[in-house]
């Protein structure tokens, strides 16, 4: 098997935007082909969740190929709700590996501000399995994650005050990104006490919507920062069929599978992002990768050690909290943090960073990709 | 690289279901894992256009692996218009290939007809360039190929009895197919007389608003119906960047490269399934995949060539035309009938077929796949 490297990145400011998710992704996809500076690619991959049903567009795989004249080269979509970015990245990097593909294009987006309320809150549902009862009865995300947040509370000791800290920890960062979503500072009060969403979740513990889009462009060899492994599972999407609400198998499984194909473990991990969808979703994937005991991870925020300085940079984008959760975008934004962290060109740059981590959630847990990266040469 | 077989199928009647996307899926799922007799599945694609917007649906597939109980292995949903079933295949088919995964289960399936035919209609129009002025202005699927057609008569000689006599061809194949959604016998008059839909198409000419799922299992070795190649070309969505409109680059090219890559040329051929969304696409698909040169099609119809007896039977299982054409379903439902033939057990069984191609067009010609398949042993 051959070594595959990312070449090429392209991202848009998070936010509310007022151009079209297809003007978005081109926007994404031109700056990581110019990047890459490579004469042809064999095939686009693109992760999305809902231009169907909010954008009124599919096709996006064709859609791009064509505007950026890229010829009648392969061309597809790939959704799995959250984690559609890095199951499109995931997919790419196993053809390329596999020598199907030379250069691919990998991509991602969503367009989720232009709606009300209702109408954003029923496509985002669409990521829980609605044959069944629960989203009749009124289960949305933030109340699915509400109800973890109070069980792990009551679990194992946490405050509320944890989950604070983890938006916090990611807003700090965010403050420096250019294209976060939210870059004004706050205060722990200010978090603690903002609009509750669904308790003990307040607005600061809830990922927003967004729009935006993000590129890379991969390529066989080892022309820069190497793709190590990846790693994807499932899990139920169904809250009544969780054995214990705190264990995310998905999670638990891609970061094992990762860290097995690569011959790592956490230990070796040096900067991370992670799918901090709620601030909740953060402290039980610290722990579902292996970095803290089960249990611990809220430990490990009261003692900064996911933060600069401390044992492992978590989220150092600002995360989905702060940086903002396009959805499809997601899991490749992610790649591109990492991507820069490797290349010592990050905002929020960790020293010596030389092995990064990204996780990309879908769904209640039905989705996972975690993918292992290397600095170039390191 | 090694050998990939086909070693299950499962596949429900087509037509007006009352069972939900989920409930087909698992039908067919479960048929063709039953058929397959594998301990194990290490992967799910599924194939899907509209499950987002029409049946407020996605995560398709975390919940079939889920449903079945396949444990946490990776599952995804892969999107392309109507050719998403031959996008998965040939997804599912190039990592079994690369020995990424040993036995995957690949399905498709689409829930089209509990709507009215605005919400469809609008829904079919998310497989064009939304962003362009196109289908603002009123295109749909029907003009686009109502167009294509008066220009095919207009250049190359043909009446639109030819048209007809696809629609015919394909209806003679459903009567005798139990899972076909028309399988009442017509006349020629009745098919020329019909409910005009789009000048020249009349109703008989255009696929069906259909339910329906298809699965098969697909595994390394040479246990079954043996995968030879896969092709895979994008093309335009938008019509006026067409320069010719009886020329589909993507069905040409994914012809060229699934020919080129299993050393086999048309004359190779010994049965076909190919896309017939209007009767216009089966005659230009003949021509772009080598079996008559450019402007010919026609004449084969007339001479029954396409039919059993001929130069190369097309369609057997009745085509979209009559078999019916839920979406994401069509390009498995397709495999299908072809392994079947392979095995020398499909319904309008072909006499001694050994090399089959499997041809799945999405949009106005953004996407198309050709797969090829050889009969196990020959």
């Amino acid at each position: 098997m051959s070594r595959v490297s990312v070449i090429g990145r392209g991202i848009t400011k998070f936010g509310k935007r007022e151009d079209s998710i297809k003007e978005m992704l081109i926007e994404a996809c031109r700056d990581a082909i110019i990047e890459a500076n490579r004469p042809r690619m064999d095939a686009v991959f693109i992760g999305n969740f809902a231009s169907g049903s909010l954008a009124n567009q599919e096709i996006l795989g064709s859609i791009v190929t064509n505007e950026l004249g890229l010829g009648n080269i392969p061309s597809i979509k790939m959704e799995g709700a959250c984690a559609s970015g890095g199951l499109a990245f995931r997919q790419a990097y196993q053809l390329v590996k596999a020598g199907e593909y030379d250069t691919v294009l990998v991509a991602g987006a969503e367009k989720m501000t232009a709606f009300d309320t209702e109408t954003v809150t029923k496509a985002i549902n669409h990521a829980m399995d609605n044959a069944s009862s629960e989203s009749a009865s009124g289960l949305t995300f933030p109340g699915f994650f509400g109800v973890l947040a109070n069980r792990y509370i009551h679990e194992y000791g946490a405050e509320r005050e944890h989950l604070a800290m983890v938006a916090m920890k990611n807003r700090e960062y965010a403050i420096n990104n250019p294209i976060a979503q939210f870059t004004k500072p706050v205060e722990m009060e200010d978090i603690i006490h903002a609009k509750p969403i669904t308790d003990p979740l307040g607005l600061f513990d809830c990922s927003p919507i967004s729009d935006g889009a993000a590129a890379v462009v991969i390529q066989r060899g080892a022309n820069g920062v190497e793709i190590l492994s990846s790693g994807q599972a499932s899990g139920t999407p169904l809250m009544q069929e969780v054995d214990n609400l705190l264990h995310m198998p998905a999670t638990y499984y891609s970061g094992k599978h990762a860290y097995e194909r690569a011959g790592l473990g956490p230990e070796d991990i040096d900067v991370v992002e992670l799918h901090d969808c709620f601030s909740m979703t953060e402290i039980i994937a610290i722990e579902e990768l292996g970095f803290f005991e089960k249990g611990k991870g809220w430990k490990a925020l009261e003692k900064g050690v996911t933060k600069h300085g401390g044992l492992v940079p978590v989220n150092t984008s600002g995360g989905l909290l702060s940086k903002g959760h396009p959805i499809g975008a997601t899991g490749i934004a992610q790649i591109i943090q990492v991507v820069d962290q490797l290349n010592g060109c990050a905002v929020n740059q960790v020293d010596n960073a030389e092995i990064g981590l990204a996780q990309n959630l879908g769904g209640t847990g039905a989705y996972s990709t975690v993918h292992l990266l290397r600095k170039k040469g390191a």
